[in-house]
């Protein structure tokens, strides 16, 4: 089977290293193209790149001579982890030039034409890549999007809860992991022995984010979901794993075990990024941990533990998910693998 | 003046070295008697505490033998940090034997007779003093009690408001730093690039005591203030300084302006340990922090930031205080000094 | 191919919780006894221990009943993590019942009849097994060991070094992990913005078991080479992975491009768990570092850097491994695959 | 008493603020001019510096207006912060015209020309002012430096052998703090879980300034000390203090008690930010830490502990400053007293 060509727009960041790492073997996707900052671009990755996850960077990308972030580059499509301050203008370009562009960035999310994708939750979402070429004259290309990654640790559990119940407000805490500003990111400083209590951006994002990802698709459109998310955002001495701290009111009657089996039975998919268990409920009373559980399902898993009956709200729970891969690249490959299957790519 | 000479209970643990730092200049008390467990006594005290806070023992009790807990003490009053296990009776046997017990522990807190006490809030409450001697028959001496460290750090602003609108409900959501756990306390490999969601016992302390604090004292009876709690407790890689994140309902019309007002204008007392402000508002969009403000005030301000209006609850807010100091020796010594200023000692 | 079965004993700590890890899916052992002190005996492995590994504890051990730790055990082997104050009499016993003891204590290191091995170094020194057995008394068990954790970071370089130019003197200082101290170990109050300045022991233990491992086996005896080691050891701030600061002298005429590819090429072996370089050599100047390189070769490699001739010595260079993988666990795993391939066991 | 009006070069950065702090209450200096990159210029303090200390900017320097870093400056003297980029020609010009310049950079200090100051150890170097004068044609100014961070851990123990007894050999490998490379600095990442094995221009630093500190003095020359230092420089997750693993021999015989009595008698001087003990020696086995020791005598003295004779050299032992307090601001607050006191200022 020949494999797509991919190209990384933000090659040398945080979430374009975890591109890199998890595009290594994959059956489907190889990477062809890796596009940088002009600081970077002419230099082999392995010399572009200050490489900060476990180990070296991967052979088959060492050698890539790093290009100038402008079409064309040499692939089929790209997965883009640029920073918003350039997003909305170079993904667009990329689109109109007839590339499928799979984003990680928060530039289009809310965009009423385009697709905010958690590929178990809302794959039919999709339908709006149709209305979204129409809307802006895209021939071949479009955009697609993944979620903030504070969204999607607690977003799962909240799909199901809203699929079996309706989910009526959520109030949710977040501790997030430093790898989620990138790096450099977040200074040393700021962070040993403390809790840093501001993410730039990250509060309204989590606020609103949720509603479309669990909206309808229909006539060609989402009608966002009707629940209100109440986000309080703080970034703790954390390397990867998002934690939410959730509690939540549903608008149909519910039990604990109701909840719990609601959550548990929500399907993976049988895509070659899925993990087995989308959602894996864990009764010991000490977790989810960041540092024990992040990596389940090869973080791909959303975590999730202590879920009680709450003073206030039905029921509160505590959620976990790899920031940088289920929250970011590893979310956007599961996307293109969605697309791939749908044959939109 | 003479001193009041003072016993610490559990003199070897965190809480007990706290105690240690914060009488060796204190104009009032001086520590006479450090009592510890069996295996401890018998030894100096600088043998026997294996000290933990920065620089060495104070010159004043290094020498001090230390005793089996257990009256008679060389002193007129005691402060009591044991574990809550032994708490119960050996607190009683002291209040029995004559000596003004000041209370770090859980056992007494809740019990209708003894004051729950944030010198600052609720001073009034002493009166239950009386009733507690008649029902239990201690003819001098008492029991008096602070809070658990993670509620001083939301009760006040939440006394702030409370005084001023009502309070109706509250959502609080606590990182707790880990010498709230003692020494040895939390495991390095627990907290190390990683979040703990669960404390033994901690979400329920916290969901019953604010109502105590901030009930009101009359005929004798504390009447609990009349709004709900919802805690979720976790434990973060900082090493002092409980944050609190908070959202909450009021009973009547507010404003943002008002609200800070409240909590910026909660009078402090005129006592040795009282802070100039007992709670500070920040408007720095990055604070608080609890390395940069959890020593605000010589660790007994409260800091609070982030005052918002809500998405669901009518504000939200962040709450910082020192959990070793506000929240457990530095509130038993103004506790003491409140008593001393009501000739109760 | 039948599996050989295998007995863990101290099932239940840090290392036994390794030992479980790396042998689940091992092509020639499989555990069949997990054995733990007498408050987990009776219990479940699930149930006995606090697994404090990423993931949860392996399905194929999940069920096993701990059992005391006495033979006869249902194996034809056992790896001992016991701790050594129980390890020397309990080894003995399995040796004497018939099992070959793995053993990753430090009890027996020194002992003149029992190989201390690091399988690439000293292979032969098994040989020492039969006079082990005729000292001893042992019909068909034995006792081989490997190495302090901190001695394996620095002891292959040195090898390299020693095998083509002899060893003079090594000046060493480490730089420890918090899991070498096992589970719940170091206190987070101890090592949080912290640097610890003593490990129980550890220095001597440093400062003697090289000589031993690259001392030469002749006439059934082993001669220890003749350098002097100079240890000062520090537990840092780190989950895994022991980072070693060395100084080495050497006795014959060498060049920087020597050592390094003196180095670069000391062999690895072809059994299961050896990684593909033995030990690695980056030019990288900011490497090695622990949380990117401990898990080089599936944490069985050494890396090295920063390699450069000395002030006053000949050559200084950072050495790190993993310490409860190549530290521990997984060299005595591969001490057992090296006595399968002997005919040993 | 008029108190000497001060300028601070680089105020905003970590160690400008440390200026500030140490000088909020000083007996002699007041701040007067607060100078930083043109980007602060025209700005509060108070706007213009990104507070990192605990508690807040102290209220005598919130309301200076921040200026470029030029003279005139409004003020007598001028403690410099600058980084080594545009010290060496900033630093000049403010010599030239007429300021005493208290430079914490690296800049100058191996220039034969300028004292490079320990106070307690080499105030006599202060008589290369005059040379310095003359060689470089400043009428009233002049420069005098302290020594690099890492040095001042380690040359006060190493100043106290080498008076008694002459030091022949140094071996040291640092593990520094994270404080020590400013705001941002290290990235949150590279320091987690982790030693990072570099500071960039750290070792060569090391290995030469102690030489010119315990220099000797005459004819309007320093002849250096002809010891020989290795160096080896780690970065470790410590927010401030510099821990030292110091090996050293010795010219002349020497025991064990002699050593360390040479350096607890080693004298303090008699100035506002002298402690009281310059040098202070401790027994207890698992001290230094820099946790607990770093703020002894109010962060002036150095902290010194596991003092042994040494396999291979004649000594070991751990020596402890704090980085930021001895080893930058406070000791060049330190060396504008000793200049007041010798009527240089």
């Amino acid at each position: 089977m020949r494999k797509y060509r991919v190209g990384i727009l933000g090659a040398t960041g945080t979430v374009g290293q975890r591109f890199a790492q998890l595009l290594e073997n994959h059956p489907q996707f190889e990477i062809t193209a890796m596009a940088a900052s002009d600081r970077s671009a002419g230099k082999p990755y392995s010399e572009a790149c200050a490489w900060k996850l476990p180990g070296t960077i991967p052979e088959n990308v060492r050698d890539i001579i790093v290009t100038p972030i402008e079409p064309p580059l040499d692939c089929d499509l790209v997965f883009s982890s640029l920073p918003s301050s350039v997003a909305r203008e170079t993904e667009e370009t990329f689109a109109r030039a007839g590339y499928p562009v799979i984003s990680n960035s928060s530039s289009y999310r809310m965009d009423e034409d385009v697709p905010l994708l958690i590929a178990e939750i809302n794959p039919d979402h999709v339908g709006l890549i149709e209305k979204q070429r129409a809307n802006r004259g895209f021939a071949k290309g479009f955009i697609v999007t993944n979620p903030n990654c504070a969204v999607v640790s607690f977003a799962p559990p909240l799909a199901a809860l809203h699929r079996k119940y309706g989910v009526e407000e959520v109030i949710v805490t977040t501790m997030q992991a430093i790898s989620g500003a990138g790096y450099p990111g977040v200074a040393s400083m700021d962070i040993m022995d403390n809790v840093f209590p501001y993410i730039a951006g990250e509060e309204p994002k989590v606020e609103i984010e949720a509603q479309k990802i669990l909206g309808t698709f229909a006539n060609g459109a989402i009608e966002n979901a009707d629940f209100t998310v109440s986000a309080q955002c703080f970034r703790v001495n954390v390397l990867d794993g998002h934690t939410a701290s959730v509690r939540v009111n549903l608008k149909e009657n519910s039990t604990l075990e109701g909840v719990v089996e609601a959550m548990r039975s929500f399907p993976s998919l049988d895509l070659h990024s899925s993990p087995k268990n989308f959602i894996e409920v864990t009764d010991e009373p000490t977790r989810p941990q960041p540092r024990l559980d992040r990596d389940n399902g090869d973080g791909m898993t959303i975590t999730v533990g202590r879920v009680f009956p709450d003073n206030i709200y039905d029921y509160r729970f505590v959620a976990l998910s790899h920031n940088t891969v289920r929250g970011a690249a590893g979310s956007a490959v599961l996307n293109a693998e969605l697309l791939v299957s749908k044959g939109l790519i």
